[in-house]
């Protein structure tokens, strides 16, 4: 993504922010950990106004237990043009199998293999986005 | 950025964290905020193992200022294998104009035109890379 010098840049309607988010594979996790910050990447899942990943359990798991509310960023470029959405929201890590099959995150193909992974929901508080 | 399902991922050192961040222009910039963590797409300047930001007065330098203990992340594809980095790290708003010159991040070209840019440098506490 490039953003060049001067470039307009306007607001995406939310409809377009998912449709956006659907077309990418990969995106940011933010979390707000006890000495700061922190980032991860993660492969994520949209399903019916949500966003669904998969971890191993760790830090990124044990951050946003400790402070489920997180910031989620993708970006890429469509027709040339950079666009950029982010997503903030709570995450619930989810315990009930039906709602883990369902969701369709059991499709998600992240690079490291884990036996135990946990799944998780980021619920939209606010989802802005911007594209030029 | 595609992370293939089963590759296999390395650490990078440091070094190499280092360059790769100096091939893209953009990566994101979490923080604490007193609601959650958040995150901003940044046009990013790599200066002598910081890396250097412009910003706009407003909830992202708010929310550095309250918590300055960051994390930024950038990715891309180097040969076809993708690669991402991420430092962790203390933010300082710069006050000496020499230090902004020097610096070289009056040369960061971002997509909105403001006369009341503030520059930021994170410090790196913590750089880690990994690449498939």
């Amino acid at each position: 993504m490039v953003w060049a010098g001067g470039m307009a840049v306007h607001p995406l309607p939310e409809s377009e922010c998912w449709t956006l988010l659907d077309t990418v594979d990969v995106g940011r996790l933010a979390v707000s950990a006890a000495d700061g910050a922190d980032i991860f990447p993660i492969t994520h899942h949209v399903h019916e106004g949500a966003i669904y990943f998969r971890t191993a359990p760790g830090t990124k798991l044990a951050a946003l237990v400790a402070n489920p509310r997180v910031a989620f960023e993708a970006d890429g470029a469509r027709d040339g043009r950079p666009w950029s959405v982010v997503i903030r929201g709570v995450a619930h890590r989810l315990d009930i199998d039906d709602e883990i099959i369902a969701s369709g995150v059991l499709g998600v193909v992240t690079p490291v293999d884990d036996d135990q992974w946990n799944y998780v929901r980021i619920n939209p508080v606010a989802v802005t986005g911007r594209s030029a």
